[in-house]
Protein backbone atom coordinates (compact mmCIF):
# COMPACT_ATOMS: atom_id res chain seq x y z
CA UNK A 1 0.00 0.00 0.00
CA UNK A 2 1.09 3.51 -0.69
CA UNK A 3 -0.73 5.75 1.65
CA UNK A 4 1.32 8.80 3.27
CA UNK A 5 0.13 8.51 6.59
CA UNK A 6 -2.22 11.33 6.96
CA UNK A 7 -1.10 14.13 9.97
CA UNK A 8 -4.85 14.86 10.66
CA UNK A 9 -8.02 12.82 10.95
CA UNK A 10 -11.45 14.27 10.75
CA UNK A 11 -14.52 12.55 11.67
CA UNK A 12 -17.81 12.80 10.30
CA UNK A 13 -20.14 12.55 13.66
CA UNK A 14 -23.68 11.18 12.98
CA UNK A 15 -23.97 7.64 12.18
CA UNK A 16 -19.65 7.43 12.08
CA UNK A 17 -19.11 7.88 15.58
CA UNK A 18 -22.21 7.48 17.24
CA UNK A 19 -25.52 5.59 16.77
CA UNK A 20 -28.21 8.41 16.25
CA UNK A 21 -31.25 5.67 15.40
CA UNK A 22 -30.39 3.46 18.50
CA UNK A 23 -29.83 6.64 20.60
CA UNK A 24 -32.97 8.05 19.58
CA UNK A 25 -35.29 5.16 19.21
CA UNK A 26 -34.00 4.30 23.22
CA UNK A 27 -34.53 7.35 24.41
CA UNK A 28 -38.09 7.55 22.96
CA UNK A 29 -38.88 4.49 24.05
CA UNK A 30 -38.32 5.33 27.88
CA UNK A 31 -40.19 8.68 27.74
CA UNK A 32 -43.02 8.17 24.77
CA UNK A 33 -43.57 4.58 25.15
CA UNK A 34 -46.66 4.93 23.05
CA UNK A 35 -44.43 6.03 19.77
CA UNK A 36 -42.47 3.58 17.14
CA UNK A 37 -39.31 5.57 18.47
CA UNK A 38 -37.44 3.92 15.28
CA UNK A 39 -39.64 5.41 13.08
CA UNK A 40 -39.25 8.81 14.94
CA UNK A 41 -35.92 8.84 14.65
CA UNK A 42 -35.88 7.90 10.96
CA UNK A 43 -38.32 10.96 9.99
CA UNK A 44 -36.81 13.28 12.55
CA UNK A 45 -33.23 12.54 10.64
CA UNK A 46 -35.16 12.47 6.89
CA UNK A 47 -35.56 16.19 7.95
CA UNK A 48 -31.46 16.56 7.82
CA UNK A 49 -30.85 17.25 4.57
CA UNK A 50 -33.68 19.00 3.49
CA UNK A 51 -33.20 21.61 6.36
CA UNK A 52 -29.43 22.34 5.52
CA UNK A 53 -30.37 22.59 1.59
CA UNK A 54 -32.43 25.79 3.11
CA UNK A 55 -29.43 27.14 4.90
CA UNK A 56 -27.45 26.40 1.37
CA UNK A 57 -29.62 27.82 -0.73
CA UNK A 58 -29.72 30.55 1.33
CA UNK A 59 -33.65 30.61 2.56
CA UNK A 60 -32.26 30.94 5.85
CA UNK A 61 -29.52 32.66 7.27
CA UNK A 62 -26.49 30.90 9.16
CA UNK A 63 -28.64 28.53 10.95
CA UNK A 64 -27.01 25.74 13.32
CA UNK A 65 -28.10 22.21 13.74
CA UNK A 66 -29.56 22.15 17.72
CA UNK A 67 -31.87 24.47 15.42
CA UNK A 68 -32.44 22.70 12.76
CA UNK A 69 -33.49 20.33 14.48
CA UNK A 70 -35.80 21.65 16.17
CA UNK A 71 -37.38 23.24 13.29
CA UNK A 72 -37.62 19.83 12.22
CA UNK A 73 -39.17 18.56 15.36
CA UNK A 74 -42.10 20.84 15.34
CA UNK A 75 -42.91 19.85 12.15
CA UNK A 76 -42.69 15.99 12.96
CA UNK A 77 -44.25 15.81 16.29
CA UNK A 78 -48.34 15.71 15.25
CA UNK A 79 -47.79 13.22 13.04
CA UNK A 80 -46.46 11.02 16.04
CA UNK A 81 -49.52 12.00 18.35
CA UNK A 82 -47.26 14.73 19.96
CA UNK A 83 -48.45 17.88 18.73
CA UNK A 84 -49.26 19.13 22.09
CA UNK A 85 -45.80 18.53 23.91
CA UNK A 86 -44.96 21.82 26.03
CA UNK A 87 -41.93 23.63 24.99
CA UNK A 88 -39.43 22.18 27.96
CA UNK A 89 -40.32 19.06 27.07
CA UNK A 90 -39.78 19.51 23.15
CA UNK A 91 -36.47 21.59 24.17
CA UNK A 92 -35.43 18.41 26.37
CA UNK A 93 -36.04 16.44 23.09
CA UNK A 94 -34.28 18.36 20.84
CA UNK A 95 -30.90 18.23 22.92
CA UNK A 96 -31.50 13.99 22.54
CA UNK A 97 -29.06 14.92 19.79
CA UNK A 98 -26.20 16.10 22.30
CA UNK A 99 -26.17 12.79 23.89
CA UNK A 100 -25.80 9.98 21.50
CA UNK A 101 -24.41 6.81 22.31
CA UNK A 102 -20.97 5.78 20.25
CA UNK A 103 -20.50 2.95 18.40
CA UNK A 104 -18.46 0.10 20.90
CA UNK A 105 -15.30 0.40 18.67
CA UNK A 106 -15.31 4.15 19.32
CA UNK A 107 -13.72 5.17 22.76
CA UNK A 108 -10.81 1.89 22.32
CA UNK A 109 -10.31 3.18 18.38
CA UNK A 110 -10.01 6.95 19.20
CA UNK A 111 -7.51 6.66 21.94
CA UNK A 112 -5.55 4.21 19.57
CA UNK A 113 -5.71 6.74 16.63
CA UNK A 114 -4.51 9.86 18.97
CA UNK A 115 -1.34 8.87 19.51
CA UNK A 116 -0.11 8.81 15.91
CA UNK A 117 -2.51 11.42 14.47
CA UNK A 118 -4.77 14.85 15.77
CA UNK A 119 -8.63 13.39 15.75
CA UNK A 120 -10.63 16.02 15.28
CA UNK A 121 -14.02 16.29 14.76
CA UNK A 122 -16.01 17.50 10.97
CA UNK A 123 -19.64 17.47 11.43
CA UNK A 124 -22.45 19.61 10.61
CA UNK A 125 -23.50 19.58 13.94
CA UNK A 126 -22.80 22.66 16.13
CA UNK A 127 -19.76 23.26 18.38
CA UNK A 128 -21.99 23.18 21.54
CA UNK A 129 -23.41 19.84 20.64
CA UNK A 130 -20.30 18.05 19.84
CA UNK A 131 -18.79 19.38 22.52
CA UNK A 132 -21.59 17.84 24.88
CA UNK A 133 -21.51 14.78 23.07
CA UNK A 134 -17.70 14.51 23.46
CA UNK A 135 -18.20 14.97 27.09
CA UNK A 136 -21.35 12.13 27.22
CA UNK A 137 -19.81 9.74 25.28
CA UNK A 138 -15.96 10.04 26.23
CA UNK A 139 -14.77 11.12 23.37
CA UNK A 140 -11.46 12.07 23.57
CA UNK A 141 -11.06 14.81 20.83
CA UNK A 142 -7.85 16.61 20.24
CA UNK A 143 -9.80 19.56 18.68
CA UNK A 144 -13.89 20.13 18.35
CA UNK A 145 -13.96 21.49 14.54
CA UNK A 146 -17.81 21.96 12.90
CA UNK A 147 -19.08 23.38 9.72
CA UNK A 148 -19.99 25.71 12.29
CA UNK A 149 -16.45 26.93 12.06
CA UNK A 150 -16.47 27.81 8.27
CA UNK A 151 -20.20 28.81 8.29
CA UNK A 152 -20.65 25.86 5.63
CA UNK A 153 -22.08 22.58 5.29
CA UNK A 154 -20.68 19.62 4.15
CA UNK A 155 -20.37 18.43 1.20
CA UNK A 156 -19.36 22.32 0.39
CA UNK A 157 -15.54 22.43 -0.23
CA UNK A 158 -15.26 25.16 2.29
CA UNK A 159 -15.35 22.46 5.01
CA UNK A 160 -12.65 20.37 3.85
CA UNK A 161 -10.26 22.59 2.70
CA UNK A 162 -11.09 24.92 5.95
CA UNK A 163 -9.82 21.66 8.00
CA UNK A 164 -6.66 21.46 5.96
CA UNK A 165 -5.69 25.17 6.45
CA UNK A 166 -6.70 25.51 9.90
CA UNK A 167 -3.95 22.69 10.28
CA UNK A 168 -1.82 24.20 7.88
CA UNK A 169 -1.72 21.25 5.63
CA UNK A 170 -1.83 20.15 2.27
CA UNK A 171 -5.21 18.08 2.09
CA UNK A 172 -3.58 15.21 0.81
CA UNK A 173 -2.57 14.58 4.39
CA UNK A 174 -6.10 14.82 5.96
CA UNK A 175 -8.33 11.82 6.04
CA UNK A 176 -11.91 12.27 6.63
CA UNK A 177 -13.50 9.25 8.40
CA UNK A 178 -16.76 8.38 7.02
CA UNK A 179 -19.69 6.00 6.80
CA UNK A 180 -21.14 7.74 4.27
CA UNK A 181 -19.74 7.52 0.42
CA UNK A 182 -20.95 11.14 -0.99
CA UNK A 183 -19.14 12.60 2.37
CA UNK A 184 -16.06 11.10 0.96
CA UNK A 185 -16.21 11.57 -2.68
CA UNK A 186 -16.67 15.56 -1.92
CA UNK A 187 -13.75 15.30 0.60
CA UNK A 188 -11.60 13.55 -2.12
CA UNK A 189 -12.78 16.27 -4.55
CA UNK A 190 -10.96 18.23 -2.48
CA UNK A 191 -7.64 16.19 -1.98
CA UNK A 192 -8.16 14.77 1.01
CA UNK A 193 -7.90 10.94 2.13
CA UNK A 194 -10.54 9.12 2.69
CA UNK A 195 -11.50 6.41 5.18
CA UNK A 196 -15.05 4.35 4.35
CA UNK A 197 -15.98 2.99 8.12
CA UNK A 198 -19.11 0.23 7.50
CA UNK A 199 -21.77 0.96 9.82
CA UNK A 200 -24.29 -1.56 9.04
CA UNK A 201 -27.03 -1.08 11.46
CA UNK A 202 -26.77 2.74 11.18
CA UNK A 203 -30.66 3.06 10.18
CA UNK A 204 -31.56 0.00 12.50
CA UNK A 205 -31.56 -3.64 12.28
CA UNK A 206 -34.47 -3.75 10.00
CA UNK A 207 -33.34 -1.31 7.30
CA UNK A 208 -29.67 -3.02 7.54
CA UNK A 209 -27.08 -0.12 4.85
CA UNK A 210 -25.10 -1.22 1.69
CA UNK A 211 -21.69 -1.02 3.20
CA UNK A 212 -19.72 -2.37 -0.10
CA UNK A 213 -16.22 -0.68 -0.63
CA UNK A 214 -16.20 2.20 -3.07
CA UNK A 215 -12.72 1.66 -4.69
CA UNK A 216 -11.88 5.24 -4.97
CA UNK A 217 -11.39 5.74 -1.02
CA UNK A 218 -8.13 5.43 0.59
CA UNK A 219 -9.04 2.99 3.17
CA UNK A 220 -12.24 1.00 3.85
CA UNK A 221 -12.50 -0.61 7.77
CA UNK A 222 -15.00 -2.28 9.30
CA UNK A 223 -14.65 -0.51 12.47
CA UNK A 224 -12.49 2.54 14.02
CA UNK A 225 -9.99 -0.70 15.39
CA UNK A 226 -9.75 -1.85 12.29
CA UNK A 227 -8.64 1.74 10.75
CA UNK A 228 -6.44 2.08 13.40
CA UNK A 229 -4.65 -1.19 12.06
CA UNK A 230 -4.66 -0.86 9.06
CA UNK A 231 -2.98 2.84 9.36
CA UNK A 232 -0.28 1.30 11.32
CA UNK A 233 0.25 -1.85 8.76
CA UNK A 234 0.94 1.17 6.25
CA UNK A 235 3.16 2.86 8.77
CA UNK A 236 5.42 -0.26 8.98
CA UNK A 237 8.50 -1.09 6.39
CA UNK B 1 -20.30 33.12 48.66
CA UNK B 2 -22.87 34.30 46.50
CA UNK B 3 -21.21 32.35 43.31
CA UNK B 4 -23.55 30.66 40.72
CA UNK B 5 -21.43 27.84 39.41
CA UNK B 6 -20.81 28.54 35.93
CA UNK B 7 -21.72 25.69 33.59
CA UNK B 8 -18.93 26.58 31.36
CA UNK B 9 -15.21 27.76 32.12
CA UNK B 10 -12.76 29.30 29.21
CA UNK B 11 -9.41 29.53 29.54
CA UNK B 12 -6.80 32.25 28.28
CA UNK B 13 -3.77 29.89 27.51
CA UNK B 14 -0.67 32.25 27.22
CA UNK B 15 0.73 32.85 30.41
CA UNK B 16 -2.61 31.23 32.29
CA UNK B 17 -1.91 27.48 31.42
CA UNK B 18 1.22 27.65 29.88
CA UNK B 19 4.63 29.13 30.73
CA UNK B 20 5.70 30.75 27.49
CA UNK B 21 8.69 32.10 29.18
CA UNK B 22 10.41 29.81 30.42
CA UNK B 23 9.25 27.27 27.62
CA UNK B 24 10.93 29.64 24.71
CA UNK B 25 14.03 30.55 27.16
CA UNK B 26 14.76 27.02 27.87
CA UNK B 27 14.58 25.80 23.49
CA UNK B 28 16.77 29.09 23.08
CA UNK B 29 18.81 28.08 25.77
CA UNK B 30 18.95 24.39 23.53
CA UNK B 31 19.01 25.65 19.91
CA UNK B 32 20.94 28.88 20.31
CA UNK B 33 22.97 29.22 23.49
CA UNK B 34 24.55 32.27 22.67
CA UNK B 35 21.46 34.12 22.80
CA UNK B 36 19.86 35.42 26.47
CA UNK B 37 16.71 33.65 25.78
CA UNK B 38 14.71 35.35 28.50
CA UNK B 39 15.29 38.65 26.53
CA UNK B 40 14.49 37.05 23.71
CA UNK B 41 11.04 35.46 24.48
CA UNK B 42 10.18 38.76 26.55
CA UNK B 43 11.17 41.00 23.15
CA UNK B 44 8.93 38.20 21.03
CA UNK B 45 5.77 38.78 23.42
CA UNK B 46 6.35 42.10 23.21
CA UNK B 47 5.29 42.48 19.82
CA UNK B 48 2.51 40.48 20.46
CA UNK B 49 -0.19 43.37 21.08
CA UNK B 50 1.58 45.36 18.48
CA UNK B 51 0.62 42.98 15.71
CA UNK B 52 -3.20 42.54 16.83
CA UNK B 53 -3.84 45.98 17.02
CA UNK B 54 -2.50 46.25 13.59
CA UNK B 55 -5.28 43.29 12.34
CA UNK B 56 -7.78 45.21 14.99
CA UNK B 57 -7.31 48.62 13.21
CA UNK B 58 -8.11 46.98 9.54
CA UNK B 59 -4.35 47.61 8.28
CA UNK B 60 -3.83 43.28 8.59
CA UNK B 61 -7.14 41.68 7.14
CA UNK B 62 -7.61 38.29 9.33
CA UNK B 63 -4.15 37.01 10.05
CA UNK B 64 -3.52 33.91 12.70
CA UNK B 65 -0.85 34.13 15.77
CA UNK B 66 0.89 31.61 13.97
CA UNK B 67 1.86 34.24 11.42
CA UNK B 68 1.80 37.41 13.53
CA UNK B 69 4.42 35.35 15.56
CA UNK B 70 6.70 34.72 12.00
CA UNK B 71 6.50 38.56 10.97
CA UNK B 72 7.39 39.63 14.66
CA UNK B 73 10.30 37.00 14.42
CA UNK B 74 11.60 38.04 11.64
CA UNK B 75 11.73 42.15 12.55
CA UNK B 76 13.76 40.19 16.13
CA UNK B 77 16.25 38.19 15.33
CA UNK B 78 18.92 40.67 13.74
CA UNK B 79 19.38 42.27 17.09
CA UNK B 80 19.63 38.83 18.68
CA UNK B 81 22.80 38.10 16.12
CA UNK B 82 20.41 35.48 14.20
CA UNK B 83 19.20 37.84 10.95
CA UNK B 84 20.68 34.94 8.72
CA UNK B 85 18.78 32.22 10.49
CA UNK B 86 17.69 29.74 7.15
CA UNK B 87 13.63 29.15 6.69
CA UNK B 88 13.60 26.01 8.16
CA UNK B 89 14.92 27.14 11.40
CA UNK B 90 12.70 30.05 11.51
CA UNK B 91 9.84 27.68 10.66
CA UNK B 92 10.73 25.45 13.26
CA UNK B 93 11.45 28.07 15.64
CA UNK B 94 8.07 29.88 15.36
CA UNK B 95 6.28 26.70 16.24
CA UNK B 96 8.19 26.90 19.27
CA UNK B 97 4.28 28.52 20.53
CA UNK B 98 2.82 24.64 19.64
CA UNK B 99 4.89 23.19 21.97
CA UNK B 100 4.94 25.76 25.23
CA UNK B 101 4.96 23.88 28.36
CA UNK B 102 2.33 24.07 31.33
CA UNK B 103 2.64 25.26 34.46
CA UNK B 104 2.49 22.33 36.99
CA UNK B 105 -0.57 22.65 38.49
CA UNK B 106 -2.50 22.68 35.31
CA UNK B 107 -2.71 19.37 34.18
CA UNK B 108 -4.49 17.89 37.44
CA UNK B 109 -6.55 21.09 37.96
CA UNK B 110 -8.08 20.58 34.38
CA UNK B 111 -9.04 16.93 35.30
CA UNK B 112 -10.64 18.22 38.49
CA UNK B 113 -12.48 21.00 36.58
CA UNK B 114 -13.55 19.02 33.70
CA UNK B 115 -15.89 16.59 36.12
CA UNK B 116 -18.25 19.39 36.45
CA UNK B 117 -17.64 21.85 34.13
CA UNK B 118 -17.42 21.91 30.27
CA UNK B 119 -13.32 23.27 30.16
CA UNK B 120 -12.18 25.07 27.00
CA UNK B 121 -9.34 27.14 26.14
CA UNK B 122 -10.56 30.67 24.85
CA UNK B 123 -7.21 31.97 23.21
CA UNK B 124 -6.16 34.65 20.78
CA UNK B 125 -3.87 31.43 19.65
CA UNK B 126 -5.16 29.97 16.55
CA UNK B 127 -7.07 26.56 16.81
CA UNK B 128 -4.46 24.85 15.28
CA UNK B 129 -1.73 25.84 17.79
CA UNK B 130 -3.90 24.96 20.77
CA UNK B 131 -4.65 21.65 19.53
CA UNK B 132 -0.41 20.63 18.78
CA UNK B 133 0.05 22.48 22.25
CA UNK B 134 -2.88 20.26 24.12
CA UNK B 135 -1.25 17.08 22.69
CA UNK B 136 2.20 18.54 23.63
CA UNK B 137 1.26 19.53 27.11
CA UNK B 138 -1.67 17.06 27.57
CA UNK B 139 -4.21 19.36 28.42
CA UNK B 140 -7.88 17.48 27.97
CA UNK B 141 -9.87 20.50 26.77
CA UNK B 142 -13.80 19.39 26.05
CA UNK B 143 -13.61 21.93 23.56
CA UNK B 144 -10.66 24.62 21.91
CA UNK B 145 -12.04 27.77 20.92
CA UNK B 146 -9.75 30.51 19.98
CA UNK B 147 -10.03 34.08 18.10
CA UNK B 148 -9.72 32.77 14.94
CA UNK B 149 -13.63 30.53 15.28
CA UNK B 150 -14.72 34.20 15.78
CA UNK B 151 -12.54 36.13 13.16
CA UNK B 152 -11.78 38.93 16.30
CA UNK B 153 -8.93 39.09 18.55
CA UNK B 154 -9.61 39.76 22.75
CA UNK B 155 -10.45 41.78 24.10
CA UNK B 156 -12.71 42.20 21.16
CA UNK B 157 -16.39 41.45 22.86
CA UNK B 158 -17.51 39.11 19.97
CA UNK B 159 -15.08 36.60 21.36
CA UNK B 160 -16.11 36.47 25.18
CA UNK B 161 -20.01 36.77 23.96
CA UNK B 162 -19.12 34.34 21.11
CA UNK B 163 -18.09 31.45 23.20
CA UNK B 164 -21.19 32.30 25.34
CA UNK B 165 -23.34 32.06 22.44
CA UNK B 166 -21.57 28.73 20.75
CA UNK B 167 -22.66 26.71 24.07
CA UNK B 168 -26.31 28.62 24.27
CA UNK B 169 -25.56 30.05 27.33
CA UNK B 170 -26.21 33.32 29.26
CA UNK B 171 -23.28 35.01 30.15
CA UNK B 172 -23.53 34.95 33.47
CA UNK B 173 -23.15 30.99 33.56
CA UNK B 174 -19.77 30.89 31.59
CA UNK B 175 -16.77 31.93 33.46
CA UNK B 176 -13.07 33.22 32.34
CA UNK B 177 -10.04 32.03 33.95
CA UNK B 178 -7.07 34.43 33.21
CA UNK B 179 -3.44 35.78 34.60
CA UNK B 180 -4.32 39.17 32.91
CA UNK B 181 -7.00 41.90 34.71
CA UNK B 182 -7.18 43.42 31.68
CA UNK B 183 -8.62 40.16 29.72
CA UNK B 184 -11.13 39.76 32.70
CA UNK B 185 -12.24 43.44 32.97
CA UNK B 186 -12.95 42.87 28.79
CA UNK B 187 -14.86 39.38 29.58
CA UNK B 188 -16.25 41.22 33.03
CA UNK B 189 -18.27 43.98 30.76
CA UNK B 190 -20.04 41.34 28.68
CA UNK B 191 -21.39 39.78 31.45
CA UNK B 192 -18.93 36.51 31.88
CA UNK B 193 -17.96 35.88 35.70
CA UNK B 194 -13.84 36.46 35.91
CA UNK B 195 -11.39 34.23 37.54
CA UNK B 196 -7.39 35.57 38.10
CA UNK B 197 -5.21 33.20 38.56
CA UNK B 198 -1.57 34.12 40.16
CA UNK B 199 1.22 33.92 38.11
CA UNK B 200 3.74 35.14 39.40
CA UNK B 201 6.25 34.08 37.24
CA UNK B 202 5.52 34.79 33.82
CA UNK B 203 7.76 37.10 32.75
CA UNK B 204 10.35 35.20 34.10
CA UNK B 205 12.11 35.30 37.48
CA UNK B 206 14.05 38.25 37.14
CA UNK B 207 10.30 40.19 36.62
CA UNK B 208 8.12 39.12 39.24
CA UNK B 209 4.25 40.47 38.53
CA UNK B 210 2.01 42.03 40.69
CA UNK B 211 -0.51 39.22 41.35
CA UNK B 212 -2.71 41.23 44.02
CA UNK B 213 -6.66 40.43 43.63
CA UNK B 214 -9.15 42.85 41.85
CA UNK B 215 -12.17 43.85 43.93
CA UNK B 216 -14.33 42.74 40.88
CA UNK B 217 -13.26 39.37 40.07
CA UNK B 218 -16.05 36.45 41.08
CA UNK B 219 -12.70 34.73 42.27
CA UNK B 220 -8.99 35.15 42.73
CA UNK B 221 -7.09 31.62 42.93
CA UNK B 222 -3.23 31.02 43.04
CA UNK B 223 -3.77 28.20 40.44
CA UNK B 224 -6.05 25.96 38.82
CA UNK B 225 -6.51 23.39 42.24
CA UNK B 226 -7.28 25.93 44.28
CA UNK B 227 -9.41 27.25 41.74
CA UNK B 228 -11.28 23.46 41.67
CA UNK B 229 -10.97 23.64 45.52
CA UNK B 230 -13.21 26.81 45.35
CA UNK B 231 -15.67 26.11 42.80
CA UNK B 232 -16.00 23.42 44.95
CA UNK B 233 -16.57 25.22 47.95
CA UNK B 234 -19.57 27.22 45.85
CA UNK B 235 -21.64 24.63 45.43
CA UNK B 236 -21.20 22.56 48.74
CA UNK B 237 -24.69 23.94 50.85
Amino acid sequence: MTLTPPKLLVFDVFGTVVDWHGSIASEMARLYPQVDGGAFALTWRQGYQPAMARVRSGELGWTRIDELHRLILDNILPSFGLGELPEAERHTLNRVWHRLNAWPDVHAGLLRLKHRHTISTLSNGNIGLLTDMAKHADLPWDCVLSAEVFRAYKPDPRVYLGAAETFDLPPSEVMLVAAHQDDLAAARACGLQTAYIERPLEFGASQPKDVSPHPDNSLHARDFLDLADQLDAARAP
